[in-house]
């Protein structure tokens, strides 16, 4: 969903320069033009999403609290971006051998419907034990679905193998320059929606939104504070930056199916080693408790990797009294079933 | 919840000018200026709420759909603009002795904030089957709550006798100019926020929106065609203007509780009479599969009184292929175990 706007884009006089970079040699080749450049070529095609804020919400939380609501991006979520952005990018030839991607929802819907928006045919990966509507609405979109063993088989081995075989471009969930600039289009939006934020708190699943906001947002407000969140069980990222290198963790059990990344990319954490000010962990229970105010505060629906940073916030470990904080709620995407569960096992709790 | 925006008022170049109906000898006093007045008195007091769209919901309904969010209200509902825009009215003497207002639920949470937000107190009279939430929500606001037999007592007589006994003014949920001209600029932003609508859709409960949005929307916009929507139970409206006459009904059991009214208002009907286009019914199976494609499409919380409009626009009697049609969400304000019990039973029906 959209509401009308049209603000200017302050970071649209220069060119995109992407530049490939060696695995295990990443030296930040992105830049805050190549979010701009994405900005370009997603206007008209993905929403410009509002930022809500709920005066009701502010007084509880003590604090100027400001929702980028990518749940009512295009397919639910702010995938559609990075996936949009890449599959523009590829040659009429490439096009027509089609994309293939693995994912375990939203960059699978994200892409199917890039795919569709740019009339190539896309093939796509997932789990499992995928949400069920993440599954239908891909479908819906037109794209194939190959299903994987979760936990057993490497869904990059099988995305790479279909790629190889059958000449389709591979559009990786995040660890890739393109990707992560048209994930940073939600940065450069909110920059340019609320003037000086003090934080923005940002979902860490491989680190392309994240990557790409600490991109889009440093160059616009220097001052602004970063905020990367993770459940306790997905904490692969907080690891990484605490010990300065990518840790790779098991598949981790967590309510919040987006973080079921068990790394970030090479990109993703260099620049998130740059840029990001602070990583913190939430509990399972936290998220479904940010669920609940979301929904009755602020009557919109998120799924729960979106619930993740406002639990952060909640929280107030960082002590946000006062402050202006940006929240992004990445996608709205869960099946009705499973979101009345997760709530009514909390209210009962 | 508000998103930043600054329209100009085009309807702000008059002064009120409202005037007393005898009962029984309605002229439509109220004019286009009245609503713009209350409009210059409730800036920056209410939100100015987002209009959102949805391209899926467009490809699935056939028909270019706006839903104004007045689920994003303060309070959750358009009814703070009514009670704003009255007890804003008053004198400082008024103001000393306090205000009383009887409701099933939103109206109440109106009066209850705006009395806050005026440094007045509200005794509010509520029925004994009121939503938990609307009461736990008024008494937050700092309201003394009554509470009533709904089916046995009447209403009306307690709230008057509060008024006469302590001198309280009596803030009526629909039936007076100010209140009309408060919630009529739910209509007159819509108008001014989105072009060349061919229809607005409205929640019909004693027509206090209905009948403002009209005088609002009608003088925006002259070719927009206005449509009251009732459930089939509370249809006191729907044979009001069939009949020519006000016709009351025995309290209607609908799960949309803000149309548990059981008459129009003479003011509310005489307006509805002049300019309403059409008034359609729909089942309480209609509203709750209305609040599902809400939920799933729209990732939005309404009450059940709010998706009746869109249930309207989705049985698409008035085939609206290809029109621009605006739809009123008028609150969000639900308890979730009553949310999910109703959206639970439509799925597994």
């Amino acid at each position: 969903m959209s509401s009308p706007s049209g603000d200017p884009d302050p970071l649209s006089s220069h060119q995109s320069d992407v530049r490939e970079v060696a695995p295990g040699a990443p030296d930040l080749p992105l830049q805050p033009a190549d979010v701009a450049h994405a900005a370009a070529d997603l206007k008209g095609r993905v929403h410009r999403t509002p930022v809500l804020t709920s005066r009701r919400v502010n007084e509880l939380a003590g604090a100027d609290l400001f929702f980028k609501c990518e749940n009512f991006q295009r397919v639910g979520a702010f995938k559609i971006r990075g996936a949009y952005n890449m599959i523009s990018s590829l040659t009429d030839k490439q096009l027509k051998k089609g994309v293939v991607a693995f994912s375990s929802g939203n960059h699978a819907q994200g892409v199917a419907l890039a795919a569709a928006l740019l009339n190539t045919n896309a093939k796509i990966v997932m789990p499992d034990n995928s949400p069920k509507i993440k599954v239908e609405a891909t479908k819906g979109y037109g794209a194939e679905i190959v299903i994987y063993n979760y936990g057993k088989e490497n869904r990059e081995t099988i995305g790479k193998g279909i790629a190889e075989k059958e000449g389709r471009t591979l559009v990786p969930p995040f660890d890739h320059d393109l990707i992560i600039a048209g994930q940073g289009t939600v940065g450069l939006e909110f920059g340019q929606q609320v003037d000086a934020l003090d934080y923005v708190f940002c979902p860490v699943g491989g680190g392309g939104l994240t990557s790409g906001c600490c991109i889009a947002l440093k160059h616009l407000h220097p001052a602004v504070k970063i905020v990367g969140v993770e459940t306790e069980a997905a904490n692969d990222g907080w690891q990484s930056l605490k010990s300065g290198k990518i840790v790779t963790i098991d598949p981790p059990n967590t309510i919040a199916d987006g973080m079921r990344t068990v790394a970030l990319g090479e990109r993703t954490f260099e620049i998130m080693r740059t840029y990001l000010d602070e990583m913190v962990l939430v509990s399972d229970s936290e998220v479904i408790e940010a669920m609940r105010w979301i929904f009755s505060r602020l009557k919109m629906v998120v799924e729960p990797t979106a619930a993740v940073p406002f639990a952060a916030v909640l929280r107030n470990e960082l002590r946000l009294t006062g402050k202006r904080v940006g929240v992004i709620l990445s996608g709205g995407n869960i099946d009705m079933d499973n979101f009345f569960n997760l709530l009514r096992h909390q209210v009962h709790a």
